[in-house]
């Protein structure tokens, strides 16, 4: 038979789908419930917009396939490959409509053409929480975010997160103190580390820059640093090295940690200038979040926070985001069938009753049955055709339909549940699951 | 400013977003309670797929933007322009852990790379619902989706739509009767009889296609009928056309018409042998729905019947299907403020409270109060900065939150309902909006 799969493009079987869908749906009623609104935006960016920032992402552009010329309108424009950059674009182009502190979620699929990877993909849904605001962006926010994919995270029992936590600007800012001038370059060698390990990078640090060995050691003191409290400004500080943006960097870090502790956060976070999250937007608050049990799956949830995507006249629109990868998760546990945290209960079953056929004839019976239960919210569907009742109720059992529904012509009707076969008196107009 | 907007890929703005997000919820409900189940495919196709039906349509590829050699993997995919074509392709694939006769919706965007024209959008929301069966597929289905779609129609109060029908067996069979060999070229003609007029579809025919008067005059008194009743049946043989194919076509819908008649549609559905919907993929009964105060919209709902588009072995698959085009219907409305359909009701607002923050102090004690709030489902955010409540007022107006909430040191919370100016003591463990 033909494949017809394409790589790094899942697809979900129904039962699936409705698995992503209801957890979907509960991650937006939490978003709402605490004052985000929704976007969506289009799924295409001109090109410029797109390469404006995050060069090392592969976009996808497109081309309408009747044109052949070389250099058309089409051609200046690429799927998204994040939801941020469109969604700092929306927000200059909207700007005049919109209340600030602009609090949105935008849940969207967004495309990368990435090389095939285990666990990666080319399409998938990220939930996205941003706030932008208007010049002044308050450093509450940096903690608030945390703070809602927390609760999120409870509200769906998924397996236990940690949240990480770094500041570029302490990155930065060390770096500028040990007297690095290609911090750029630095910031992407040190990126690599829990890939290939300290001694890999002070390698690359060496051969590629140049760097004094006692400043690669600094490098790689501050990257080793964990802390799940304020303990981290005097580790940073015993490492000896001084300029006024790490201080920011580091008063920024501190105020965030403190919010986090005065919303009862302790343990759930950790602060680790190991995450630089390189060549990204970012310019404080960096994130990364792992689910403890399942590392090796990397980041499910992450983001910063960005000074600098938009601006409208004299206004500097500064923000911080945070993005889940729900594909990502789904993937992982779609593929490990014992995992107990896509249990059923995550799925409001709303098809409950088949109302059995019995005759071509008694159809419209049926489907007013089908339609009186319906009106009441319990979902009900009508076999397709007369067949033996034997056959009904097979097809009732593979659709995962707990109920069938037997017409009488005299007498009440009979509802049978199937994995008890329990078989009980009831009418359509007040008969409850 | 520079001008974001690209023609043709609408965007709204967050209270549009959320109309848009409660019609989608409210139509994914309806298909669950009447027995559909979810499935949504990946955005791209192989172009052999794409390109297999549906000829018409102007598809956009996907390339890397990296990628610089002419013919790569990438090449050969594009967006999908609808969704029957790759929920074909989806059962074919997964056919044997699906339960068939299979029922499903799908709502997801769509892209065409269409001219430039009004009401017309290259990316825009589909909803679709298909029942597609092993072998047979009871004509039953064909009437089961009209009513399922009028249905939703009441239960969303949208304008009063008119669902008219058609059948390919018919329109084809009556040609074959008058001896018409070109059937193809006949019906692309017709296709644009409410475009251009029935003297200027007559010139084509004869012009293009070289048919006799008598022929032309046959073919356009079959597009004239119209019925609400099976008395279409007595107006096409007065017609005096024959042909075995035209008594299939003609018996299937009559069939489809009395099933409707059955299931109280008397009244919301008209016959029109002028609807083929030409180049598609159809084979039997076709649809387009219309809103009757709203006809220049053009058709918001339209599909049919297709018996070619997949097969499994030596299982034919044969469908049937309708797809709402919802974009459309939004955008319109939208640029119509007077509309009153898309009235607040259809907005659940789950923000209802804004905790006023007095000082920055006092920030832990507000979440408190919010978080309390929402355990109980009731939307509630803290403003957030410190500032005179008079701002904070005016930015829960702005927001369309319905209540502030002052915290007191002493004694009982207030809640103000600002519409009303209404203040009353209130805790956040009882209060209700």
């Amino acid at each position: 038979m033909k494949n017809y799969s394409i790589s790094g493009f899942p697809e979900w079987l129904p039962r699936q789908k409705q698995i992503e869908q209801s957890i979907l749906d509960q991650i937006r009623e939490q978003f709402e419930l605490c004052g985000y609104v929704p976007v969506e935006t289009r799924a295409i960016e001109p090109l410029d917009v797109l390469l404006h920032k995050g060069d090392d992402k592969e976009i996808y552009v497109l081309k309408r396939l009747h044109d052949n010329t070389d250099s058309t309108e089409a051609d200046r424009f690429g799927l998204h490959f994040d939801l941020t950059v469109p969604f700092a674009r929306y927000v200059q182009q909207h700007e005049s409509k919109l209340v600030f502190p602009f609090k949105r979620y935008q849940i969207q699929k967004v495309w990368r053409g990435e090389r095939k990877q285990e666990g990666r993909y080319r399409e998938f849904y990220q939930c996205d929480l941003d706030v932008i605001a208007k010049d002044k962006l308050p450093l509450y926010f940096e903690a608030e975010l945390p703070f809602m994919v927390m609760n999120i995270w409870q509200k769906l029992a998924f397996p236990r997160l940690l949240m990480k936590l770094s500041n570029r600007k302490v990155l930065q800012g060390f770096y500028q103190g040990l007297g690095v001038t290609d911090i750029i370059s630095v910031l992407r060698i040190l990126d690599k580390l829990a890939k290939v390990g300290p001694e890999q990078v002070a390698k690359l640090l060496s051969d590629e820059l140049a760097l004094p060995a006692v400043v690669i050691e600094a490098c790689l003191s501050l990257a080793e640093i964990r802390s799940n409290s304020r303990s981290f400004m005097e580790e940073v500080e015993s490492l000896g090295v001084k300029s006024e943006l790490l201080n920011q960097g580091l008063a920024e870090m501190q105020t965030v940690v403190q919010t986090l502790d005065s919303m009862g956060m302790q343990g759930t976070y950790e602060v680790d200038f190991s995450i630089a999250r390189g060549l990204d937007y970012y310019t404080g608050t960096v994130y990364e979040a792992y689910m403890s049990d399942h590392q090796h799956l990397g980041a499910v949830c992450s983001g910063g926070r960005y000074d600098k995507l938009a601006r409208v006249g004299q206004h500097n629109l500064p923000g911080v985001g945070l993005s889940l990868g729900i594909t990502r998760i789904l993937g992982y546990f779609f593929n490990q069938p014992d995992q107990k945290f896509l249990a059923d209960h995550l799925v409001e079953q709303r098809l409950q009753v088949l109302v059995v056929l019995p005759d071509e004839s008694d159809r419209v019976a049926a489907l007013k049955i089908a339609c009186k239960l319906r009106a009441r919210g319990i979902g009900a569907d009508v076999y397709h055709q007369a067949q033996s009742f034997g056959k009904q109720m097979r097809q009732a059992e593979k659709r995962g339909i707990p109920y069938v529904w037997f017409m009488q012509e005299q007498g009440s009707d009979q509802v049978k549940h199937l994995a008890s076969g329990t078989q009980t008196e009831a009418d359509a107009e007040h008969w409850v699951p």
